[in-house]
């Protein structure tokens, strides 16, 4: 098992990486002294696998949960589950010290989070993600939020988790391209901070798609160090907490205009960080080798789809760019790369290098691969 | 015009008390360097009278405000409206630096200010308190929330306006009782915090009631400026902040045993205060005479309603008490006072004495009076 420690002042927590933690949740949550009262927020399908250990683990510390159980899905992000929870919270008359339990991926984290932050102005939570993409980013960092009709993750607040618990046993049961999807976050870690870790992917890939607890350890553990530091740096986003949407201008916008039904998030930055490097060619002086190695190393992980946008499709994106909620007075600004390992952010770009990244998308795999 | 600072770091803001500062409202917006779109949450009555002239002074110093109405009352305090508020938000675009105009009473600034909290993960807001409860109470020290079916405040955060603009002339329209419920709060700060200013409120109470805007913007200064020092000193209630809740667990239960309908907040809680007096003399050494000028002070205030109590009545009172959302493992805690100007927190009290002070608020009005 690794820790690795999310340093926020007060607001200070642990992230425990390793095999068989579920069975220890009970354990951690009582050196947190927490209320006995909590709620465990999950889908039926995770609540179906993970549910009774959890519940178990908590029972034997001397807890006592309720389950909170919501259907699969991002369209459970929703104000109408909040309400739901809040009601179910009230009737089992949890107080200011009763803790809930977010056991699931980002969308279940993200929820049962928003419900914490605002249940009584705020109570404590616990993050166990059982997916990739929530294990190395959205489980850590304390964004939480749900949906409107009119744009994801529109509603939402900054509330730290108390504990988060990575249990390497929950990736087993991943289906393989969620699986995949949670390596373009890794991969991202590598190219905004640290090209040791992306060489490690380079060399490792085969072993990393046959889940070998070992290295999963490594570069989960790695990509939560990573991100646990820009987060202590920056947790409300007024700076350099930015860098962690590299990718993500375009990502965005490929998902809204699919209507967030073809691509899975790791599938949609993953095609965003190949035009990221493509912008930071022309923009900010990364290399064309370097930009190649960035393809080939998606293309490694099964990530980088072949996808030729025709203009009109190129101008949607565009314009759905525009409505990020991180654009400001109107203007998209990019975080692009100037080297592995080295992003800078707030970069203006034109509307012409844009087209042209976009245009990339849609070229042959590189010749190397 | 008087100015009283909130020092709470990064989020310091300024409370300006003084008459026709609603035509200042844009001149101070833009001091504060926020976007240009802003959104007006309002209900209809006050809406009526002084969104007009607040759209004028923000048109006049270059914002672009937007108007969203709700109903008057305590039922806009829902996740409905929360809901409605969102929409009309995303339709007009406002973005992380747009800010919120709560205009109105504590409804309006409770509700406006968790809209802000949760927007886009938290936008500024500016308080335009209407109500001398608002002005001296809820526009202060950050805590917004709405209802559930369940009780009241159980949703909420903690999120602190940019700037409070209290202008006295909008006491003027207030109807009679709800002026007076606000003077409870008043009176409330001269005896947890300044004798003296209990005595000003003993010497000066016709004047206070007849609305002199002169005795009004000191005594809604010093009341401003004692919950100020409170809030900075506790910002999130994990101590002494609770010495703003004297009176609040009767007067909470006097409200949820009659469905919110028959008490203002403020004729509750001068009841509840009250009953605090009385509990304080039995338990913390409050003298008989200090208890009793007390009574009569709420009496000047004509908030002293008798009010004989069955011993049903009583019992509903007091299990209404153990639902309150400060109860922790069960345990009921009171404020209580030692003399003028001085309380401690975190008291338990035997049920008998709890009973006692409630068959007290039976009794005949004091003899003095």
């Amino acid at each position: 098992m690794r820790v690795v420690q999310v340093a926020l002042g007060e607001r200070s927590y642990s992230i425990f990486i390793g095999r068989l933690l579920i069975a220890r949740l009970g354990s951690e949550c009582k050196r947190l002294h927490l209320g006995q009262r909590c709620a465990i927020i999950s889908d039926a399908n995770v609540a179906s696998i993970y549910g009774g250990s959890v519940e178990e683990s908590l029972h034997a510390a001397g807890f006592q949960p309720i389950r909170i159980v919501t259907r699969a899905g991002e369209r459970a992000k929703s104000l109408d589950t909040v309400q739901r929870c809040y009601d179910q919270l009230a009737k089992h008359r949890l107080e200011r010290n009763s803790f809930i339990i977010a056991l699931g991926g980002g969308v279940i984290g993200d929820l049962a989070g928003f419900v914490a932050a605002t249940y009584l102005r705020g109570i404590p939570f616990v993050q166990v993600p059982t997916t990739l993409l929530a294990q190395v980013d959205s489980s850590v960092g304390g964004k939480v939020g749900v949906n409107l009709a009119a744009g994801k993750n529109l509603v939402g607040a900054f509330h730290q988790p108390r504990l988060v618990l990575c249990d390497l046993e929950t990736l087993r049961s991943l289906p393989a391209r969620e699986f995949r999807s949670g390596l373009a976050e890794v991969i991202k870690y590598g190219i905004i901070a640290d090209e040791a870790l992306f060489q490690k992917l380079e060399h490792q890939m085969p072993e990393i798609l046959r889940r070998s607890p070992r290295i999963l350890e490594e570069i989960i553990s790695r990509s939560c160090e990573i991100k646990a530091e820009v987060v202590s740096e920056d947790e409300t986003e007024s700076g350099r907490r930015a860098i962690l949407n590299f990718g993500h201008t375009v990502g965005h916008a490929l998902e809204a205009t699919t209507g967030y039904g073809k691509f899975l998030h790791g599938e949609a930055i993953a095609l965003g960080q190949i035009a990221a490097a493509e912008l930071s060619r022309r923009r900010t002086g990364l290399s064309s080798d370097e930009a190649a190695r960035i393809r080939r190393l998606f293309e490694q992980a099964e990530l980088a789809v072949i996808r030729k946008f025709s203009p009109a499709e190129r101008k949607r994106l565009a314009s759905a760019m525009q409505l990020d909620k991180k654009v400001s007075g109107g203007e998209i600004k990019f975080v692009l790369a100037r080297r592995l390992g080295e992003v800078v952010w707030g970069q203006k770009v034109p509307p012409s290098d844009l087209d042209e990244s976009l245009k990339s998308l849609g070229r042959e795999r590189s010749a190397e691969s």
